[in-house]
């Protein structure tokens, strides 16, 4: 036993007791004759302290040891003469008696502390070292505190937790597989789960009722800020339930999350927009509601008057910012420089103060009269001090995303996203496809398993582009946290689905044949859902980058920079597997 | 809403209320103007009926319906005539108002019930079938219940879940790694984690105190009915703590999933066997202890007396088969051909009656007066109707394992191996090393990071074969459920270790760099055990192999017989990957 209490839990009640502490020494310093040390472990810290007056050898010992060294020490609890309100234990202090090193420790590369002097690559390669940091550590705590919560209310609604396998077939559609070369059977690959879609629906068809799984899902992408290469999904499915039932159940795991986890009793139903509101208002599909700004549209009003940017526009709109009437000129250029930005890649902006007097002040007043700027205020029902932003483009959905960049912008400047404050909703009536640039043709927006929605199946073959899905998106502050469908539960439906997305019968057949077959032996209405759980816990957690709550993150080049991979193999590995190495120049 | 009830909750108590049920057609049945249809789905099968003399036009739809069909119903629940207490809804039935065909079911290869005329392969291709089967599905809920009893004994003792990366470098050290290339890092592979090992141990540095996770390991291996090429384990690891703790903890954690699964109560502690100990009466370190039979060692009376094969032998042992002198000529030679099998390859087998009048007679009568066979009786404590069971040879160990079929094959014969009975026990004090013949060198018998046994570390340089290891498995039934050691947690004792195992010095830092390194900042002491699910899941289930556990296994080829894979990729995919196929031929 190397302990018979954590470094966190011991209380005024304890007082006298003799007790054995282990740990890591946080800090250490030395006053007067008295030598007092943090030590710190997963549950706590707690003060110790060291005598001369009492045992000078031993507080000689104590002056020798670091920061970082991990020791066992018996001794006496007292009541502290200065206690420290901000510690849990910060009534006591232990009068150590006996001091033991377990192990010794280099002075750490960055301070152990919330507030660190490393930097991200240096915490990254000591990640271990890193996730000894109290604020990092408690990402960890707060994932599986989440998991937990997830596992029981799941449980408790009779869904069962169904292990689906990793080593599986690659079907090259969306995103790029990563594969695993089989050594068994030569020049063959499995590939590992983007998700386990096909086998929860075959886990319906297997009439399994309710399945869940957290489980690890990998894409081959090329990596940006919030996604990693592995990532770990809340994956549902559901059988016998209509869209209703399943936003229901799921909007109520949401609600015992954020009751259990962050202590918010969320009594409204969440809010539903469909997919056609939420990008004429908001230019997004995930709209974050903490604020309003909603898009106002104003080709009524604007269009027509001289003013060729907008004559020549096929979309104007703008948002109303609440008292952002005293920009500056230099502020204004700002703003006209953001959405400007290529990533933004808008030609311009347009603005119009409402000022004091209600009068109008715009950037283009001399296109304008003050009636018509009086119109436009109205239809922002703009306040004197309001400031009024306005894009216009030739693609009507391309400026709304433009515009929802500014959106958030502006929200952000005004400080609006509050990262403890939540709003919660539901994005509904997706499209079924969308098109593909890059591939020539209709993309299911979802997977090609994606239910349209009952009234628009006679669209499919005459105007597959307006057929809506029976799709759904849950949306947190701007964050889709989680989204799924109705699947398509006949095979014949299927089968036009395949078509309409230009899968040849036998490529249908190579890639989905065993779901198609399985289809033909009573497959019963099924739904489902998966929750990004990296998200959910960032948002949680209150963090920028979802990387924070991931104990072993990879960089941007998906690598881990603590255990170098990855690596070269052996010749023998690639040999045994089949393989050559085969780099070709860069172009 | 597709329903109001499942098919496996009404109740007498439900009489006369209208219901919506929805599920499969497990079985219909026509008798006069009556049809009868079992309606199945997850919770149970309730019976529909269906009355020519109420409704002709329903009835006949009723009539068309085929097994497998997906319907949905609505009715009445009444009272049946004729109750089957069999099912938990048989004193209930529905007299249907209302059917509707929700999908159609071509006939299913093979029938959905317990007994099954389905084969294994076919079964394995249709799973998704199988799995409709309720002896199959109850299987998964086993797991689903285990693992959250699992989750929620080890929260309850403050252990956090942490997921671990499934991308990490490959370490040719032991079984094969599955590897995964890198597109983004040309020439280079991930590797599947075979066990979480390193990364739960800078855990352990990074103090987190207590970690688990139940988690999908891999490892390609040739495949034998108990493996699997990707399986689950129940990994943990523990800070600041000796090998007594661990033991009670993982006991109680044993203790906990036989009373709440099997309603179980095991009150006394597991019996401990060193691993010496296994090796000298059971000739396994996995003893089945549901039966005795221990080993007794015969030299000392056996040997010397004119019989060449025991003089020749370094090990004479044998068994005491309980009232099996009555076993005929022909059992007796079965027997003997038994461990002359080559998976066994014993030379022979000699056999003792005790008769009824307490005299000995053997097989090598000729060889060995009534008195010696007397004391051998008497080392057996053998009564009469006892059949003494000898194997011998020149390697002891060899032997021994030869002589732990025997004694296995016989509790078998005798029905001694029930399933519904468990014997548990902790296995300990393994060697820390063993020799490799195909290696040619000493190999950690557990893995690298297991710390000897204090006293036995002055042997490291001289007797390292000697050294015994803090290292335990607890073997249930004869089943090794689960394992583990203390860790070594100084980098100075790791370093020596590797040195012993014939790493280099670049070696171990190519492949350990990272830990050694992490070794330097302050390492607790720490220690783990990782349970097999697997096992544990059909060892509650008394099956006879995972696979029956396991959702959608792969075949001894490490194929998905359902899915088809692993498969050949697109050109287009290993070109990205920059890799060639490069099949040798076959020797």
């Amino acid at each position: 036993m190397y302990r018979t209490f954590t470094c966190g839990e011991l209380r005024i009640s304890d007082v006298d007791k003799e007790v054995t502490l282990a740990g890591w020494v946080q800090r250490s310093r030395k006053m007067g004759g008295m030598t007092f040390i943090d030590l710190r472990d997963r549950y706590g810290i707690t003060q110790l302290v060291f005598n001369e007056a009492d045992n000078l050898d031993l507080c000689d010992r104590a002056n020798k040891i670091g920061r970082e060294y991990v020791i066992q020490v018996k001794g006496a609890v007292k009541e502290r003469f200065s206690k420290n309100a901000k510690m849990e234990t910060g009534d006591i202090e232990i009068i150590v008696s006996e001091l033991k090193v377990l192990n010794t420790s280099e002075v750490p590369p960055f301070t152990i502390e919330d507030k660190t002097d490393g930097g991200d690559d240096l915490r990254m390669k000591y990640r271990y070292l890193d996730l000894r940091r109290q604020c990092v550590r408690q990402n960890l705590e707060l994932r599986h505190r989440m998991t937990m919560e997830v596992r029981k209310y799941l449980d408790s609604k009779r869904f069962i937790e169904v292990e689906t396998p990793m080593l599986i077939g690659s079907t090259p559609e969306g995103a790029r597989d990563f594969v695993v070369p089989s050594r068994m059977n030569p020049g063959q690959f499995y590939a590992l789960p983007q998700s386990p879609q096909l086998f929860k629906q075959l886990l319906m068809v297997a009439g399994l009722d309710r399945y869940f799984q957290i489980v690890k899902c990998f894409r081959d992408e090329d990596l940006r800020a919030d996604r990693q290469p592995e990532f770990t999904q809340i994956d549902c499915e559901m059988s016998f339930v209509d869209q209703e039932d399943i936003l229901e159940l799921f909007e109520g795991m949401a609600k015992h999350l954020f009751k259990t986890i962050r202590g918010i009793d969320l009594k409204d139903s969440f809010p539903r927009m469909s997919w056609a509101d939420a990008m004429k208002y908001y230019g997004s599909d995930k709209p974050d509601l903490r604020f309003g700004m909603r898009f106002v549209e104003l080709m009524d009003i604007l269009k027509g008057q001289g003013f060729s940017v907008f004559d020549d526009a096929n979309y104007i709109g703008g948002i109303c910012a609440e008292g952002a009437a005293s920009y500056s000129r230099k502020q204004l250029n700002e703003l006209t420089d953001f959405v400007k930005k290529p990533q933004i890649g808008a030609k311009g902006l347009v603005y119009a103060r409402v000022e004091a007097d209600g009068t109008v002040k715009s950037s283009v007043d001399k296109f304008y009269s003050q009636d018509i700027l009086q119109k436009m205020k109205g239809a922002f029902n703009a306040k004197p001090g309001d400031l009024i932003l306005i894009l216009s483009g030739g693609d009507a959905m391309k400026t709304r995303k433009q515009l929802s960049e500014l959106r958030l912008e502006m929200a952000a400047q005004f400080g609006l996203r509050d990262k403890n404050k939540f709003a919660c909703l539901w994005v509904v009536d997706f499209p079924l496809f969308e098109w593909s640039e890059e591939e020539g043709r209709l993309m299911a927006m979802h997977h090609p398993f994606t239910s349209p929605k009952l009234e628009d199946i006679p669209l499919l073959d005459t105007h597959p582009e307006q057929v809506r899905a029976n799709a759904y998106d849950m949306v947190v502050n701007g964050v889709e946290v989680g989204g799924g469908s109705i699947r398509i539960h006949e095979s014949a439906l299927q089968d036009r689905m395949f078509k309409i997305l230009g899968f040849t019968e036998e490529k249908a057949q190579k890639r989905f044949g065993f779901l198609m077959k399985a289809f033909k032996y009573g497959a019963p209405p099924h739904a489902g859902l998966a929750y990004g759980l990296d998200r959910w816990v960032s948002l949680f957690a209150g963090l920028d980058s979802i990387r924070d709550c991931i104990a072993f993150p990879k960089n941007n080049s998906g690598r881990d920079v603590m255990i170098d991979a990855p690596g070269e193999l052996d010749p023998s590995q690639l040999d045994e597997l089949n393989l050559k190495v085969d780099i070709k120049e860069k172009k």
